[in-house]
């Protein structure tokens, strides 16, 4: 099967990496905006051929649209009014909402899989591709009843080369639940990164005793704007609720230190240690 | 060389493992209040024997309290009380204003180096113990002008002999950094984890999704309590301080999303981004 790849950065190359070696794309064209990245890409033998949106899908059966989401917004569109019959549009996008709804009445509506891999590094483009970058983590498809069969049998097929776990749902539960356990993530480290680098300029030499714990929580603001603004955009409700419940749970902590109430914090703290139960 | 680990956890069991590793510890002795960490301990082989406070410093020429810093408050008073001219305390407590202002004036001050491994994991106890915890990770040494030159000499050894790197500092430089690179680190995993683990009550399903990203973040919520409400206690108006700067970075950034300024946030997390210079 050929295999088109829209934006041939981590997501959209690691996926072209990892679905060349399980056989199950016989050759791989890379879309770019940006020369460079197909030129990267072309090197490190992630596509083996660079062409425009119009020549890879005279060639293509599947058709990947690896961008942020507010460019996917502007071309999903096109491609769905470009698609034939035998073409399977799979995104890879972080937030689902709005693109389902942007192309909910659109003819060729059936043609497309609406998948989120929950993958991915702090870093990004072509270089940032690496093999076994989906393995074990989950992909989520979203509202399927609304694909044709066949799509979705081949996106299945995918997701299983890329030998990842399958959740279903629909983009309401996934928007929320990602603004949870990823969005919220993302922020927090941005914040913190802020907090830090701010206090640097005065004080120096913080980052002489930076140890494992601060490079964890840290580690995501290194993550590209590009990428993660769209996403605050298009979910901003529900990352909206999140943050305001996350402030609440700082200040209550601070209220307790003002206070000095550290029987209550202690309990506190062993409240959040319940999250063992949920991650190894 | 005999040394007493006084407090057979993660750091204590560590330090044993390793300098016994290296030749450095002939004998190590275990002192734990807690009788099922010594036989643990004793089990694992990260101790030789186990023994009271008094029998350990008859026998060890190093002693190292391995405990929570309110609990090193308590004891140190009494171990420097006891102690011989050719004993050497070194203790590994995350604050140390505190402490150092506790044992300011005492007659044998000067056989204690106050001492902090910038290292750990989110676990905790005698089988939470590994070789290499602090491989290539920082020491810091404070106020080394008030410890024995002989004194400081052994500990630089123990320094050399675990592979950290070595940092000097004052204790109110420490209490100040580590707020910013530690302490700041494990309140917002703990708030994080209170947020999601709140909205999964509601909601179910959400951690089908976790990613690495949200690991990462929340990993520090499985901390003890015991170890680090003391810490915020003892370092309560510097982590007050920072937490009132990440608690504003949170709030301007829920700003930014209420009124839609989506090319400030773009800055913001542009500027979050320099945070790459200084993690790898």
């Amino acid at each position: 099967m050929v295999i088109a790849i829209i934006g041939v950065g981590l997501i959209g190359g690691s996926m072209a990496i990892t679905l060349k070696e399980k056989g199950l794309a016989s050759r791989v064209i890379g879309v770019d905006l940006r020369e460079a990245n197909l030129q990267k890409a072309l090197e490190l033998g992630i596509i083996d051929e660079a062409a425009s949106l119009e020549k890879a899908m005279q060639h293509a059966t599947l058709i990947v649209p690896a961008i942020p989401v507010d460019a996917l917004l502007q071309l999903l569109p096109t491609i769905l009014d470009n698609a034939k019959p035998h073409h399977v549009i799979m995104d890879v996008g972080s937030t689902k909402q709005q693109i389902l709804q942007l192309v909910a009445g659109h003819a060729n509506r059936g043609r497309f899989v609406a998948a989120h891999p929950m993958a991915g590094t702090e870093y990004s483009g072509p270089e940032a591709a690496i093999p076994n970058l989906f393995t074990n983590r989950t992909m989520v498809l979203c509202d399927v009843k609304n694909s044709d069969e066949d799509a979705l049998e081949l996106v299945e097929t995918v997701v299983e080369a890329l030998q990842m776990r399958l959740v279903y749902m629909n983009a309401e539960e996934h928007d929320l639940h990602t603004a949870y356990v990823s969005h919220i993530s993302h922020i927090t480290s941005f914040a913190l990164a802020l907090t830090v680098l701010k206090k640097e300029k005065e004080q120096g030499r913080i980052f002489e005793l930076a140890s494992g714990g601060f490079e964890s929580t840290v580690r995501l603001a290194k993550s590209s704007p590009d990428m993660w603004v769209p996403i605050f955009k298009h979910n901003r409700n529900n990352v909206l609720d999140v943050l305001e419940e996350h402030i609440h749970q700082l200040e209550q902590m601070k209220k307790l230190l003002v206070e000095e109430d550290y029987d209550t914090f202690y309990k506190l703290i062993q409240k959040s240690n319940k999250i063992r139960k949920i991650l190894k």
